[in-house]
């Protein structure tokens, strides 16, 4: 695999620079479509400055005389998306689920959130939360941060200096929150917009979400300048959505006036087309399907999440059918590991046992290309053209290194083995864009 | 953690030569009962001639002359007991989840199996998972082999030397079988019964186990024969019970003078008390879990094989609350990893998921220590005092060196955070018996 790291340029015909070109040879493996993987075994990747512009089985000539980045015996496959994660909670990620919900959040989440008031803690836990989404092959995704601006701002500037291509959020919450974790409305919308202006100027390739707990710790008027801002700086929006019964009762409480959960969200502007991450709906209505539908909604499934939490499970292959658009996420705290390929086989595992309740007999389980699809194309599309290898899509990538393959394994398989058996000591090379990204922080262990 | 590996002789007062005694000390935990950890923080555990004599929180002053292994910062923990794992489908785990029961035995588990015909195979592929249970922490299982005496033997030789102490079994098969995986009853039992006598010779610390590999595979003669090995060598039995409802319609119409599938084995003689580990019991009936009461069956549950083949979930707290004795096993290669940390995890989701519906309304999880208790001393008592550390018990111990533990965490945090979020390189040392075992193979990749 030498040469993996080689860069050039070269001029055509007529003595004209052209981009940069490079070229990765190996088992290429993605899915254009949920239905199946596309692979190409032995296979070449162009890639023009960061983008791909082809894939090929046999270099055409007109690279001949370029040098190849040979991954021969690797599988190279487009890097995971992480639609819901929360950078504050992984140092606690893997505690405490033999609680429930709200004893797990006061003993675990709103302390380990409240500890991002202190700088050393915000330097050395998103330092190492960068190095964990890295290690496991993350290579974008979305985050919630806490309430503290300054703290949120310097997940920005690291996530800036990592390669990786987050976007984040800083956490607005001005009801309903213990007290080391509250703030006052016009304090949150005044720190956001400040903070919206501040990273556009400092990190310029971390995107920034406005970012709602949920509905049951944001006041209508906090909602109404959230969706202002949305409005005004053409902002996306993540937030929470029908995780538990609990919670959808508590928001019928709140906004009695409003006939969803869902539409609340919508209410106040916190709905952007295209633009909005919704995690869990595990218990969305009809009517919220159809919302959620109309404004091309990212659903982000947390099967693991939802396990831990005795939430349910999603009703993903209904979803599906009904043309909802489904990514796969981590939920890091409630998800006890933030590595993608779990969680790509939690999904499956969920939808199989839903496959074996009477209500929903007859619906097909997940797929593995299927589901591999949610935690690379569907989630990606939240950035952009990321997510594949089809032309004009962004080269993120991996390169895995499986065993010696003594079995005589198909690329597929090995990719199987990977997803189902494998770990972050099998991801050898991670590309964004095009670019090759080192582990961020070194330093810290 | 230096001097971890001293041994030591002392004389007493009187000048009497003492058994060897060592000294552990570490934060110490473990499950007497399930309902709770026992911890002791920065505690000593005193093995004398590889069994636990105590444990304390002050060193005694009879001990204060002798070296005492400091595995200060670490927790020291049971080993991990897996009662149900296919040996030669370690290959494959991780492999064709996609498809349903049927497709993935001939697909994949057959053509698996009938490789150890090899004795390249078996020597490369049984190295390769003893190093493998080895490096996750499992010291004591119960593997089914493949039907091949000569691969069994080399199997039962290879975990001689690793010094981890499973029970091994021929797997028996006369019906039902694909033609590479198929013997003669008469072949079939007189291979069994030479290996018995073998392996009594060649493997003093490995036991036999009688292992039909489930009733659809075996016919009455065999199954016959095999009791009466049983009852003649004093061994016990593994097979498989009640997976999925294909499965016990086929019992039912192979033995329609029986009234459920437990009954067959019994009937046969497959049942010694207190001997016998039947995997899955995913399905049972009430006039089953009485007889699995009534002989003290092993019950090995297999939660992530039973998600990944859709065969259902084990009621586990049902079976809890009625007497049973239930083990936690990887079942791989329908379980695709062998780390029983995450069985423990994937064990707990699935109790979580039965808690969800209607007809478990009320039911409480599994909570941690339970799954725990399971994963240690439930199976571990299948090998005699084996999986806690109560005086007498066999001193088979992990050392988990987890983070730094910036946060603070309590030793029963720390390992719930290795359970969930952990793997194989969290495990520093391990113990059999009181003898440490360094991995076993190590020319093995």
């Amino acid at each position: 695999m030498d040469g993996i790291t080689q860069h050039n340029t070269y001029r055509n015909d007529t003595g004209t620079a052209v981009p940069t070109i490079r070229i990765f040879k190996g088992d290429i493996l993605h899915t254009p479509t949920p239905d199946a993987f596309e692979v190409v075994e032995d296979g070449f990747i162009i890639v023009d400055n960061g983008t791909v512009r082809r894939i090929t089985s046999a270099l055409p000539s007109e690279y001949a005389n370029l040098p190849v980045a040979d991954c021969n015996g690797s599988l190279i496959i487009p890097g995971f998306n992480d639609l819901h994660i929360h950078a504050p909670q992984y140092p606690m990620a893997g505690l405490g689920f033999d609680y429930e919900l709200l004893p797990w959040l006061e003993r675990y989440t709103f302390p380990a959130e409240a500890n991002f008031a202190d700088p050393e803690i915000t330097q050395r836990w998103y330092k190492r939360f960068l190095n964990k989404l890295w290690s496991v092959g993350t290579l974008r995704f979305s985050a919630f941060a806490t309430l503290h601006a300054g703290s949120t701002l310097e997940l920005m500037r690291l996530s800036q200096r990592s390669g990786l291509r987050p976007v984040i959020g800083k956490v607005n919450m001005d009801r309903n929150a213990p007290e080391s974790l509250i703030e006052s409305t016009d304090d949150s919308l005044a720190a956001t917009q400040k903070l919206i202006e501040k990273s556009r100027e400092l990190t310029p390739d971390i995107g920034f979400i406005i970012t709602p707990r949920f509905v049951p710790s944001t006041t209508p008027e906090l909602m109404q300048g959230l969706g202002a801002l949305v409005e005004r700086y053409d902002l996306p929006v993540q937030s929470h959505l029908d995780e538990n019964f609990g919670e959808i009762d508590w928001v019928r409480e709140l906004h009695p006036d409003i006939p969803s959960y869902a539409e609340v969200y919508e209410h106040y502007g916190l709905m952007p087309e295209g633009r909005t991450i919704m995690a869990h709906c595990v218990h969305t209505s009809e009517r919220e399907r159809a919302l959620l539908k109309a404004r091309h909604v990212y659903l982000a499934h947390c099967a693991q999440s939802n396990m831990n939490l005795t939430s349910g499970i999603m009703p993903v292959r209904r979803n599906l059918d009904y043309g909802l658009t489904i990514s796969i996420a981590s939920d890091v705290g409630a998800g006890h590991v933030p590595d993608i390929n779990h969680h790509i086989v939690q999904s499956i595992e969920a939808s199989k046992m839903l496959s074996m309740l009477p209500e929903h007999q007859g619906e097909r389980p997940l797929l593995l290309p299927e589901a591999f699809y949610m935690a690379t194309k569907a989630g990606g599309s939240f950035f952009g053209r990321v997510g594949s290898f089809e032309p004009g899509y962004d080269f993120d990538a991996l390169v895995i290194r499986e065993d010696d393959n003594p079995l005589g394994l198909s690329p597929q398989e090995r990719l199987e083995r990977y997803i189902y058996a494998g770990d972050d000591r099998s991801i050898t090379h991670r590309f964004v864009a095009g670019r090759e990204i080192p582990l961020p922080f070194p330093d810290i262990a």
